[in-house]
């Protein structure tokens, strides 16, 4: 399999850090043969200067196969407004293709922000340059954000829809790409342990955590738009959300995981909302000092099914805090209790780790060794490295991947974004207060307070 | 607390490897403040000479500790058939609890073969020296095997209800002492995570284990007449199969568990017989050269109430076999797979390993890292002695701790040990063939035509 990568926006953070190394693995892995790279971006520089920098966040780079990316890359720049550019980006392509011997797949990455991306996606339409035969493919990859709330993802959304097949299309949610967010439904659904007690009747609550102890790494411009609700609770959150709440999907494969992940988003009522800002947000590079942007939120919200009635999700995502955890808690209903000692003052737990020490455990009772009929924690970890002395690949080689296989199952499609952009505007749609919270804390102080209102606690 | 332990068949193997070393647990741990040892048999020998063997069972033992066991431990030449000499360990027993100071708890501990238990129990009781007061009690306690079939079993209850209340007898069964076994109740009933599927719907079938690597250690002449069924299955294995089989008791405590694992073993059927005769046992001193008593067995059951029906419990016990090893595995029942790549070829397992290595497993399946869609079996386990950086205490020193407690959980009661004989007696009346097969071996090679007979695998 040969590709043509075009990297929309190649001036980009993400081209360097992310796409030009998984590009470097997936040729490293022989996932692809042959790879052409063009990388398009408005700004006039040499395609030199973007590789030199990629390189550096690809560790232990085989000389080969570097070689062999820095041969077949080229800059083509381009204004995303003037249709006369793609014209010639067009004949561009064609050209390397011929003079490379490539067979003409082409996979559009848009790594811009999201106002460009019905323009390009139209000019992409327009001329031609997108266009799939009976030999080759072309397929057009989303970066996240999509848009900013439910009316631009639409408006967006329409003018794909209009220009190409939903099948060519690939929105991005890395986290669909970390192992043991692909893990979820594997977990649910191949072992006997756990499917028939994923319901009411068994689990007593789920947490979803994304906390995040860095702060904006400079996206202060584009962050103080968008804020944690947005930036993360709409896309890496839900997501996660609706793979743990969705329903058995016929088969596990893309269309129906996303029929299923769009049916449970659509059931999402939220209940409770607490926001945050950590106090050194106002004083960072291009965010307003007088800001209200939530750098925190935690939400609590139900899923109004058979399955899940009565059951809450809390979900909490926010920067500058005291650790980096993204993991998701099933918690299990007790038990009655047949003991006449003392009973276990919580009950089992299933957590899995998305971020760091990706893996899962479950969390039991047994017996104090030694001691008849008193009971202590017992706690059953797997970790994902362990398991075969390598490390987990990297989202992006995963999504790239899986793009070029034509599998859209780790991809978001048309329906599921719009629900996750109506939970979220259903929550910006009131003006809740936003608490301030020093940096390298667990949150604003009134968490404790949500805690006690909801009578649960974070994990 | 202190105790009378009054050792009848003292001069035996129990008294030195076990019982005087878990006497000495005892008071090394405190768990009693104060004892008096007295060694009862027909022969004529020194306590001293019994102390100097077992002090060898002993690790690294305390000398302090050693000393007051040393000064309080007497011999009393007794045969069991003589009232009279009842009547003389009576008055010694006066004494030296005068002498020492003790308040007249006392403990008889039948070390005995059991066809004397019914003229020990009665001698005990006519003499008066077992009687109770609100002041101290007295507790007897059965060494295994409790008869040799069923109505040699009745013959023994009928003698002890007699003499004495249920709640002083404390039938041995010394697996009931082992950590894991104990557990076993523990894991099923405090866990949301496995109580729920402890049935005929979730539970594809049972297996209980029994390989012993060992031959007879110098016991022919008793094994000879009992075997594989009646040495290790009629207690044992069927005890740890009530453990797992039986309805959820109304408290984790000694009646209700007992009524609970009464029932169960009242509802067994045994459908299959496959027995064995490891070729070396006929050469064994004390064995007859052309005895036909199995030393390994393997049966298929059922439990014919709503919890079982249709659920096979397949357990085997055996010596001379390749290994040694003590287990429990549920099989859970497959899973409908949703999977378009490879289905799981296996379903997952609870494993409870009673010995050695103490402690539990769960098979689970988990993603293959880097393959979306691709399972693995995933291993989650739980050491017993890594817990607590100190090793399970020995099931002797447990057990004697709960008669001093007055705790009948761990004990056999005499309908669940009438229950377990009849099913031992329903095999033992059909003339099943037995196969011989090599020391160090799995067991006879008719074990795989079984195991093709009922589709199933031994683990």
């Amino acid at each position: 399999m040969d590709v043509t990568f075009v990297l929309l926006g190649a001036t980009g953070d993400l081209t360097k850090r992310k796409l030009i190394p998984a590009i470097y693995h997936l040729l490293a892995n022989k996932a692809v043969d042959k790879v052409l790279l063009v990388g398009v971006a408005r700004r006039k520089i040499a395609i030199q200067s973007i590789l030199k920098e990629a390189k550096t966040f690809i560790s232990k780079p085989n000389n080969n196969i570097w070689q062999k990316i820095v041969v077949s890359s080229y800059y083509q720049q381009l204004d995303f407004y003037d249709e006369e550019h793609y014209a010639a980006l067009g004949r561009r392509l064609e050209n390397l293709e011929a003079k490379h011997e490539l067979s003409g797949n082409r996979l559009f990455y848009l790594a811009t922000l999201p106002q460009h991306f019905d323009t390009i996606t139209l000019n992409l339409s327009k001329t031609k340059i997108a266009r799939q035969t009976s030999q080759n493919w072309s397929r057009l990859v989303y970066e996240k954000p999509f848009g900013n709330d439910l009316a631009s993802a639409r408006k967006i959304n329409s003018c794909i829809s209009r220009a190409f097949r939903e099948d060519q299309v690939y929105r991005i949610d890395h986290y669909l790409g970390k192992e043991l967010v692909g893990n979820i439904a594997i977990l649910r659904f191949t072992n006997r342990v756990f499917e028939p007690l994923w319901n009411r009747h068994h689990l007593e609550s789920v947490q979803v955590t994304f906390d995040e102890d860095i702060g904006l790494a400079g996206r202060g411009n584009f962050y103080d738009k968008y804020g944690a609700l947005k930036d993360v609770v709409q896309n890496h959150v839900l997501q996660i959300l609706a793979l743990i709440a969705m329903e058995s999907p016929q088969k596990l494969t893309g269309k129906f995981i996303r029929d299923e992940k769009a049916k449970v988003l659509k059931k999402i009522k939220v209940s409770d909302v607490l926001l945050g800002q950590a106090k050194p947000y106002r004083k960072e590079p291009k965010v307003n000092p007088k800001s209200h942007t939530e750098t925190f939120s935690a939400i609590k919200l139900n899923i109004n099914n058979n399955r899940w009635r009565g059951v809450p999700f809390y979900i909490r995502a926010g920067k500058y805090l005291h650790r980096k955890e993204v993991s998701i808690h099933l918690k299990f209903k007790p038990i009655h209790c047949l003991l006449t000692t003392t009973c276990p003052s919580d009950t089992n737990y299933l957590t899995i780790r998305v971020n760091p020490n990706e893996g899962f455990t479950l969390e039991l009772f047994a017996k104090v060794p030694g001691q008849a009929n008193h009971v202590q924690s017992a706690l059953m970890d797997h970790s994902h490295d362990r398991l075969r002395q390598i490390s987990s690949p990297e989202a992006y080689q995963v999504l790239l991947h899986e793009v070029i296989l034509g599998n859209q199952s780790l991809f978001v499609r048309d329906d599921e974004i719009e629900h996750a952009w109506k939970v979220i505007d259903s929550i910006k749609s009131r003006n809740w207060k936003v608490f301030p919270y020093p940096a390298g804390s667990p949150g604003p102080k009134e968490l404790s307070l949500f805690e006690k209102k909801h009578k649960m606690r974070w994990r």
